[in-house]
Parts: structure tokens; sequence; C-alpha cells
């Protein structure tokens, strides 16, 4: 139910990510009446998404009910409507989701980015994703389930078959989930599966550029490699994958196809897609809205675009910014300060802070602005920037205390196959599959 | 991959619940070689799902790996098998899953209870139960998606329908979920959902006799009744629900009809069932193996049934002992001292130790061997009891914690719409469910 009618402007956010929530808790809301739209009920945590994934850190740990976070004191400073958007409606000023249309004085797309195929749509239904907390619990799942049947399964053949792991893309979120598979394979294994060896698990990381990491320095991509290669990770550098089918991954590479049962796709992103009404579709490369350095949709009047989904290039960023969470998170504040001012002041700089990647659990590569380190510092590093990104004290206790308990002992409460489904009866199969 | 043969006798425990899980813990295993089959890789509490199911704790808190759990210092006491049980073959001496068949020597069957539609299967699929983890996470999931679908729809007789809970059943499960939905309504609703009001909601509670919790005594009955009447639920006793379609109720008392779009089923239980081969089903009343005072199934050599699936009657228990943790726990170290000696002594006997049921956020009732108290005083008891029963500081701390939480904010960041699932290419519908 849209709250009663008010002489302010109604800000409609799409999205409650970095950059959408970051625009909300600056956006004044006397000037404002602020609605949030999202998918989900919660803001997600995308840096740790691996660790829901290689089951080092519960789901529950890095979501955070939108509904507790939009309250400021005793009132809510924006409203909260799960919804997916379908469509905007430039014309008539409205957003309608799944669930109704809602009106907008001024328009706020922070929908961030979803999976990219490039047209190999398909892919979707063969591979496991890693792009939200739902996508995640699904790897999560999947892998355990493969362990445990492999490890009643006395052909070796075939426990091979299972444990056959390809990752695809060597970008920060590919090198993470390989490391963290290769931890499993090398220190896990051994201890919680009896039946198994470290030979039935194989990990493959294919990458089609010549290096790892290749957003970050030269030195950090030498290290991820030697890193990944310690944990037991097979890399395959300059290699794309050009089909998969019948659990068969054939590649550019002349001759070249790889067996893999679970093929984890982190190769590409593209901006979330809507349809639009009354104008033409201000889409440019990569799916992202092309906005001018204001985060101003080009073209359009109180339409904005901030973090992963908005584009701008310029002769600093002549192919556009990354899509990182400082990006979207100083945009985020960004916008909030020109919404309030009413007026535009300079366009949006955008400040680097360095980037990270960790290659394990206790080993991670940083490039800080004028500085590269690696090793166990940086892991360190990692976990502080991490741990301080996380909202509410709660959360930050929790995550620590998960990530000492299992630095210490490699043990984790979190292998749990949990499916919420379980009927056959139902249209759900044991395996948390539907029927059909 | 089972182990390798031994001169030890092979037990075969089929269900790693409160029975099965310690007997394992009791059972000598320099005497045995024991393997576990459960259909989930963990040991679950069912006493607390009804606060899974209410966004109270999170199914992590209260889910405990078997490969941690059977692990005693380096080796692992028992083998952990992943698997849903399909027949057991007495004459051949095996157990088959959806996975593998497995040889025994002895044999326990612990594989407790599920739910029971008393011949109306149909309901399976139109009510929603709270007889696992994965039971309860669809209760929560589909609570909180109702709640916020209710919560952008504008219609008042919609929102009406959208929150239309019904409780079947006054049990102990019944009294406690439908209390934790009274909480929501009469707290959190007007708090956390402001377009939402607490006349939106209503929670009818059914039960077919005429008291609530009417194992336990008068007093804790009649306490309960008014305990859930002060959170706005609308209770109906001596009522029967007769059929249940196009999301109406209708009873057994003539004329009667609710309308419930979200019907919660408590009111019977079963013990799982399997195909038997080699032998006469050895299945008595209410789906239950029937067994001697040793709990060694009737007519059948070295195999055994103990906790909520295994039922014999005396003259102290004519219709059976009751279907309550304390029961399997007794059950499940009296046999494995049984198994460890080699011989039976007397036969068993259960010690009641009283019984409990919350009734909203900080009440209880409780009836110990000789005594009755209800009210906050038996809420600590029964908080301290179940923290006690669960299994790890780590778990005991974090449930605290939430508790703790809860009751000093009435927030939970818990209430987290968590699936598992997105896609609709994948077959996956946006709302969770899977199309066809």
């Amino acid at each position: 139910m849209a709250s009663t009618t008010s002489s302010r402007d109604r800000v409609v956010v799409i999205g409650g990510g970095f950059a959408g929530l970051n625009l909300i808790k600056h956006l004044d809301d006397s000037k404002f009446d602020i609605i949030l739209v999202d998918r989900n009920n919660f803001h997600g945590f995308p840096p740790l998404f691996y660790q829901v994934a290689s089951s080092g850190l519960d789901p529950t740990n890095i979501a955070f009910p939108f509904r507790r976070e939009l309250r400021s004191g005793k009132h809510h400073k924006a409203e909260f409507h799960l919804g997916e958007v379908r469509s905007i409606d430039v014309a008539a000023k409205t957003v309608t989701t799944n669930l109704e249309t809602i009106p907008y004085d001024r328009l706020v797309i922070a929908a961030g980015s979803t999976n990219n195929f490039f047209g190999n749509d398909d892919l979707l239904k063969k591979v496991y994703t890693l792009k939200s907390t739902d996508e995640a619990i699904r790897i999560r799942n999947e892998m355990l389930d493969r362990f445990e049947r492999a490890s009643v399964e006395p052909d070796a053949e075939k426990r091979r078959r299972l444990l056959s792991f390809v990752v695809i893309g060597g970008g920060p979120a590919g090198v993470e989930i390989a490391g963290a598979l290769g931890e499993m394979k090398r220190y896990v294994i051994g201890r919680d599966y009896p039946t198994l060896s470290p030979d039935d698990v194989s990990i493959i990381l294919m990458e089609g550029s010549d290096r790892l990491l290749r957003t970050m320095s030269e030195k950090s991509s030498a290290d991820a490699l030697k890193g990944l290669e310690a944990l037991m990770v097979d890399i395959h550098l300059n290699t794309i994958m050009k089909s998969y089918g019948d659990d068969n991954i054939v590649t550019t590479t002349a001759g070249d196809t790889f067996y893999s049962e679970m093929v984890i796709w982190t190769a590409g992103v593209q901006g979330v897609q809507f349809e639009w009404k009354g104008v033409d579709k201000p889409v440019g490369g990569g799916g992202r809205i092309v906005t001018d350095g204001y985060c101003r949709v080009d073209g359009l009047k109180n339409v904005y675009a901030i973090g992963d989904i908005g584009i701008h290039t310029s002769d600093d960023a002549p192919r556009g910014l990354p899509q990182l969470a400082q990006v979207a998170i100083q945009q985020g504040k960004f916008l909030a300060k020109i919404l309030n001012k009413g007026r535009t002041d300079r366009p949006f700089r955008y400040k680097d802070k360095g980037s990270m990647a960790t290659i394990g659990r206790n080993r991670a590569v940083a490039d800080l602005p004028h500085y590269h380190f690696s090793g166990w510092a940086a892991w360190v590093a990692w976990m502080f920037v991490h741990l301080l990104s996380l909202l509410g004290m709660r959360s930050k206790i929790n995550v620590l205390l998960n990530w000492m308990w299992a630095y210490f002992t490699y043990n984790t409460s979190l292998r749990l196959l949990l499916r919420g489904s379980r009927y056959p009866e139902r249209g759900e199969m044991w395996d948390g599959t539907r029927s059909k």
C-alpha cells in the first residue's frame, strides 16, 4: 500500500544494494518521501557470497532485513516494497513490479548487475552462478550434496565425475570460489569425509585472458596464481568456454574439452534489465544505463542510475567506472547530496581506495593506490575491511566469530544441506529440485 | 562407499534424531562398526522448529552436521551415509536408500515420525507442516512473503485474506506456533510493517478435543488458553477439520467454515514408512513399529526400533509411550547399554521428567512430575532446559544471544526471505515455487 499523498517529492529507489542503501541513508527524509523496491526483503553483501557458497558463512550473517535497516529511531526512513521491477514508464512516471504499480516524482535506478552469458542464455539452466544470496545457497547445497553422494559411491570413476568442478572466470569471484574449493580439497575432505580422498576432487579455473585478477596489479595476478596452485587448483589461462553440454566443456582452443558436472560461472555481468515505456531504452554496453557525470540518465528528467547498473564514460574512464562496491557506495552518497541540495555542483569523481581478493583461507592480495602486498597480512587487512563494511555490530561479531573458529579448527558448523522443501508429493524432489 | 570388511558386527542406524544419536554416542565402537543413515546431513532439533518457522531462530542455530558430531577426537565414531531409506530386506539383511544398498548385522530403526493426514493425503499439497527443519523454513518463507505482499496491497479485504492463518491441532507444536504468530500480530506488525494493522491478521487455532495441550495437566491447558487469547489468537475447541479446499476449511461441526489461505497442520503424526521385504510389515497403530520391552522388533532377530517410530504396549502404557524427545533419548541410551553388554537385563522404563510448552515470547507452562507452574518462571525454565539440550557450546551461545536480543528488542535479524532459488528460467518462480 503506497503512502498517503504528500506535498513532498516521492523518490522511488529500485534496489537496496550498496548504491541504493547508501543513497537512502544520506537522503533527507524531511524533504522526500522515499520508497525502496527490492526483489529481496534484505540487503545482501556480494563480496562475501563466495563464503556462503563454500559454507564459510551462513547467509543470515550477511543479509540485513530492510525493514530493520530503514528504521531510524521510531519512524521509518523509507517505506519498503518487496517486488521485482518489470517495467518503467517514463511518460506516466510509474514503476511496475510483479505486485503493483508505483508512481514516482524522481526515480533512482540502483538495481545492480546480474549474470551475463553473452547470448548463450541456455547456459543459465546448466551452470551455477554467484550473483545473489539465493544463488550462493544453491551452490552450497549442490556442493554438499555432491560430496555426500560421492562418499557413498564405490566406483572411483563415478566419484571423480561427481567431484569435477570447473570455475569459469578468473576475476575476484572466480579466484575466491576456486580458492575455497581448494581448501575443501586440501584440508577438509580427508578429515570430514573418511571414504573420500583429495584425489577424487578436481578443480579447474578457466580464464580467458593471460592472467588472473586482470583488473588488479601484475603482482597480485602472480600471487593469486601461486596461491591457487598451492591449493591444487588447476589453472587454464587464455582459455574460453565455447559450449557446455552433456557435462562437457568445449573451449575455443582447438581440441580442448573438459569434463565437469558442476560448472560455476563468474565470467560475465550485465545490468539488470527492465522493459522501458515512453522512451527508447537508455541502455548501452554491458546492459548498463547511460548517465551523465551527475548520475542523471541521458535524455530523461528526474531519473538517475547509480552503482553497477549505471555507466558514464569520460576521459578519466573511457569505458566507464568498474562495477565495484566502492563506486556504488560513493555514488549513493554523491546522489543523496545532490538531491538534498536541489542543485548540481561538481560531477562525480571516483576515489579509488584499492582492491583486494582472498586466495583460500588465510592469504589475500591487496592493491592500494601506491602499494601492493599479499599473503597473511593482506588476508588480515581484507578481513577487517570487510568486517567494518558489514551492517550492525551483531553481524560483525557473528562473522568474526565464524572466521576465527574456522581459522583455528578448519571446522564449520555450516556444512548444512538446508533445502526449504522436502516432499516429492508437493512436486519437490528429494534432492531439492522439483520434478519436471 | 561402505567400510572394509571387519570381524566386528556392523550396526546400521536409520535416523540421527534424539534416539539414533544418543544410541551412537553411547555405543562401544570398539565392539561395533557403526553406520548412520539419515535423509539430512545434520541432526535437527524438533522442539525448536516452531522458532525457525517464526523467524526467532536461524535454522543453523539448531542443525548440527553429523560429520562433525560423529567425530570423537581423530577418528569417526560412526560412518555417515546421506540417504533416504526406501526398503528394509530382513532376509538379505540389507537397507536400501535412494543412493545405495547397505548390509547390516544389526539394524536400529530410529527414523522418527512424520505428518499424518489420516487418509486425506491430498492435504499434504495444501497445508504447511512442521516436522523437519526444511518444513519450518518453508513456513517462514511463506509467512514473510505474505506479510510483504499484504503490505503493498491497497484492498483491505485482500490484505485480510493474505493474512488469514489457521493452525490445526492444539498440542505443543500448535500452541507454540500459534503463540509465535500472536506475538507477530500483537507486537511486530505495527512496528515493522507500517502499512499493516494488527486487525489485518487473523489467527485461528483449532483443536479436536475439549482442551489445549491435552497430554499435560488441566492447569497447563487453562493457562495456555488464557495466554493465547491475550495474544489475540482465536481458539476453537471441539472443532475438527473435515476438508480443506479453495481456501475454505469445512469442520465436522455443522455449518462451520473458516477462510484461510495458510493452514499449518500439527494435528497428527505417524511413524516414517518403508517397504519391508522378507517379512510382514511389523507395523501397528500410528504407523509405529511394534517392539518388546527391550526395543526388539516383534518377530525379528537383531532388528530394533527406538524413539517415535517404536511402540511397546504394557500395563504401564497400554497405548505405548508418548512420542517425546525424552523417551527417544532414554531409549537410545538404553539400547546402547544392551548392545554393549550383549545381553538384556531389565526392560526399558521411561522416567518422566515432566513436560513444557511456551505460549508466546516470555510465558510457558510446565508440568513436573508433582508440580505445575506457569508464566515467566516457566518460560525461563523452558529456555534453560532447551539451551542445555542443544549440542555444542557454540549453538548454546548463539541461541541464547538470539533469545536475549529478541527479548529486549523484539527485533530479529532473521526475518529473511531466503529461497535458494531465483531464476524463472531454471523453472524456479519468483515466489520460490516452481512452475509446474
